[in-house]
């Protein structure tokens, strides 16, 4: 099959990784420029990893009339834009999460995408670990019978600078909302309800700019199902990333993998190693793969494996999750949304 | 030094588990009387233990004069009452959980103990599970620093029998109570809020009877600290009892035990045994260590490890989740019982 | 079925452990007479566990018309005339293992047995395991098809006092000699030739009595199959005790149990707990259900699962191992027996 | 730094991976030729991955004045010849393991290494692997105190066909050697005397052309340390590499990892994963560090870290267990290459 042409719009740091990704372990694609508003980022990028082009705007990304499918990196308020600008260009989409922090950006956006008809699928990388996909199929293959129960554990091993903060939306729009769409994806249904409680205990300066560094949310899905994540923004012990899926035949967990398999036995007890230090450690085939699988999904026509409805539904859980935590009580998602009535 | 005398009140399932832990394990003290309604059950009892005296009555075992203390193992109901009548004839109390399912009776019965001045630890067995208070031994040292988030899984390998459920309060003051109080045991503080989702997706018949069979409750603690449970009545892989303590040093998390440590390997992967099937097998160290730090208490004038107070405040707890279950809202414990605010 | 009247001699460290169990957890047998050549020990023991008779030597015990059966408990140098002497008595034995320390005292024994028609059964309580018990029922299941390598590790805590070692006949006929047996359990098969390596690195007073304290000893099974035994007299970390059977279509493998399940994670990493210390604590289980077995067999007319040419051959293959350390060579174990040819 | 220019000399599976890694995954280095005998081979591995130059014939990399380093990577046969050439011709060289299967041919090469003065690595990349080498830290840095048993499990999921069988020197040469050479690596002392036990239990022709498929084989170590190694030529739960260094304060063990972290719970146990395949999917990263280890040490000066003496002993291990195995007899290594003695 000839190879897929690509662009990449963002040369940071999940920029970057993608295009490590597409020139290096991904056979089926070829990365032909990178753009970055930083026009010497690009072109170190480019220089490093032998790409032919490097652009000092996404534009020209746009108008390559070589590339066929492009990867929206580019800070998060201008992923929204560059979808419709994309879309009507006629290139295959690839945008970071979240599309974006307003649900009328999104609905363009998507509403862009389904007039020119084009592939669009959003990068929670998370759905393509080895591990949360075989425990995806264990559910979906009936062998735990009817979910009953759902758990999640996302805890980073620590909070991102407080400059960030300000800007991310907070805790349930920047963190959660990776568990957000994992709850979807685990259990193959909606999330009708929200009820969140969540505090300040790892920084005061979280609390100060408005934020809370951790939570527990409760979820109530269509089935009537439950749900619980955990979060915290700092494990001193590394990335906590578990599930867990109870049903009436049955459990699946996945529990947190280990940097290497050696463990010490003295007089103490037993010591092995810490967990893998963050999201670049722990989820690295998951990247090459949710790649793979938008090259796949636009060579053999198929839907990707996370739609734009995947992408807007977790933003509507962060707002309900907001709503929930200021004024103490469940929310259901069709008061964030209506249409999701 | 001189073993303590020990009655009985009650012959069922789990007065005749203590009655053997006291007659084969428990050197510190010796049963003299066991007491039952059926009068049968009592004499075989003491006839397969080597009991000295059965009676058909617990009135006869609060007579007895050389019993020092009584083991209150009857059904629900009569523990309050029991509680008064034993600390009025000044014998020290060990009293199954729950002590009374309203609180104006635990009231009455922990006044007349107070009165009376005797000791009275309340049936909280799990607190003494070696894993459990490992766990907690972790907490208390500072181990895992100041903890954060609390979790606590606990699953029932089958739901009790219908009619049980109908006059068991309903699952937090049946099931839930005993992680209301882990809770507390492990986190070594109180809890201020309580919020519980449920629904009934185990079997149809316990909503019929107006009772849930899986829950969610979020548990916030005077510190800011916030925990969850999950619970179900039905885990076909067995007796489900898990906790995890998160705190800004570190973690401590317990496992299931497995009732053997032979795993197979074949082409199909790695194959392990089921869980434990119940409490009986799971609990078993746990309630020979409850009655031993009864005895110890009462012979070296300690506190006991669980008071009265520790009795009553997992009752408040359940009343809380039923009121929050049926408002759709969290609930503080102070709004149960004004004395905690 | 009527309780098996049951006497003990030797009123040690083990004999006083059987006495627990017949006295607690045992209902199928009582327990009517203890004999020590100490005799104040068989009284002590009898007094605080309520043995209606204790005598000051064995021969009491044999004499005792009550008594069914008896447990020798004693030291080494006394069990194979003391079989002799209750075989004659009529009484079924059990007998704490080596039967002897030479073969020519174990014939007689064991031909004592046969003419009296009484039931034997050699303490080699670790078959009795739940975890050692699971695995030999999955590689009897077929559950891992045809076996080919046989695994032990065998490792005490803390060498014995060299008093013990200088009259122990070393650590194959001391220690190794429950792995002889584990392997003949596990595999269902006779061992066909031993090769021992060995050597002094625990304690340098092991070797200066004789003996070493580190080996690996290799085992080729009648069908072809090979086994590995690895013992040390210490390890640091505690009693570990692993098996593992590898065949065909499998594996199966016994890890060893931990004193709870609470496991701390900090930013060094995980920690667990020190393993059981030693066999009492380890084994505890087995000791009542070998005595179980043993009251069964009896009860029921059936084969003891531990028979008398089971407590032989251990002592064939220890001497095998000694003289393969000897000599540097593989020794076949009809060198030994040749009735084993 | 420069990037160091590097050639390979076989496009076979082993050479196509380690050239891969050169293109992707090691930016230190720079593969500018890859020469094979089916010259089309060469060709069509450049293609694909962007090489250079292909050749037809070794020499041609040799002679090639821009190639500072060549990896060997052609049929065993070849090696020691190859080596020999590569250093007069001034090329640094990795080489695949084993260098040859004679003595004399490895003596030779090394011979013509040191005349030339170039850095020689030999190709024993589980050292690499990232467990492996933390339980030699923990060795190496006295975490377990000094070594007294060392324990190795080595087992492939599948025999190779018989006709490699027939040429590959037996498995002592061509499996164990790995498990010779990690012996040495993670107790970091010689070996001096082996015992072989081998037999045919997989597959009866691999006995007919006069190999072994499972064996168990004693090492003793200078120090007096013990270890064990067990093989298998077939595991059908998958590749199964386990190594463990138990000493006087402690045990360090490697388990198996696995391909996911999923686990499912249902009414009959537990189960997870068959173990991932073979030698690619376990030791993926371990030929990345090897290569990066040999590019580090050129380009710095360093004594590589597998080196031809580490290159030769294994073999030499290897005909002391052939011997052993033929003669029913420890064999020193010392009898086999008199200057070991």
């Amino acid at each position: 099959m000839k190879r897929l042409k690509v662009g990449i719009i963002g040369a940071g740091r999940i920029g970057r990784l993608h295009a490590e990704n597409l020139v290096r372990r991904l056979p089926g694609a070829e990365l032909v420029a990178i753009a970055d508003v930083v026009e010497e980022a690009a072109r170190i990028c480019a220089r490093e990893l032998g790409i032919p082009r490097a652009y000092g705007d996404p534009a020209s990304i746009l108008k390559d009339p070589e590339i066929e499918a492009v990867l929206i990196c580019s800070s998060t308020d201008t992923h929204a834009d560059l979808i419709e600008q994309a879309a009507e260009a006629g290139k295959h989409i690839f945008c970071e999460k979240p599309i974006a922090l307003d649900l009328d950006s999104i609905d363009r956006a998507l509403a862009a995408v389904e007039r020119a008809g084009v592939v669009l699928q959003v990068g929670f990388n998370r759905r393509f670990d080895p591990s949360f996909s075989a425990a995806r199929e264990a559910v979906a293959a009936g062998r735990i019978g009817r979910p009953h129960i759902l758990k999640i554990t996302s805890r980073d091993p620590a909070p991102p600078p407080i400059e960030y903060i300000k800007v991310s939306g907070g805790i349930f729009l920047d963190m959660t909302i990776h568990d957000f769409d994992m709850a979807r994806f685990l259990m193959g249904e909606e999330v009708v309800e929200v009820y969140a409680a969540g505090t300040v205990l790892v920084d005061e300066r979280i609390g100060e700019v408005g934020d809370i560094d951790t939570a527990i949310v409760t979820l109530r899905f269509e089935s009537g199902a439950l749900g619980v994540i955990d979060n915290s923004r700092r494990a001193v012990y590394g990335y906590d990333q578990r599930v867990e899926v109870f049903g009436d035949r049955g459990m699946v967990r996945v529990e947190n993998p280990r940097p290497h398999q050696a463990l010490v036995s003295n007089a103490d007890g037993d010591h092995g190693p810490p967990l893998l230090h963050f999201f670049v450690e722990r989820y690295t085939d998951s990247y090459v793969r949710e790649l793979s699988a938008f090259v796949e999904a636009i060579q053999k026509g198929k839907e990707p494996p996370v739609t734009g409805r995947d992408g807007k539904i977790p933003v509507v859980m962060g707002y309900a999750a907001k709503r929930s935590l200021a004024e103490g009580r469940p929310v259901r998602l069709s008061e964030i949304d209506p249409s999701l009535a």
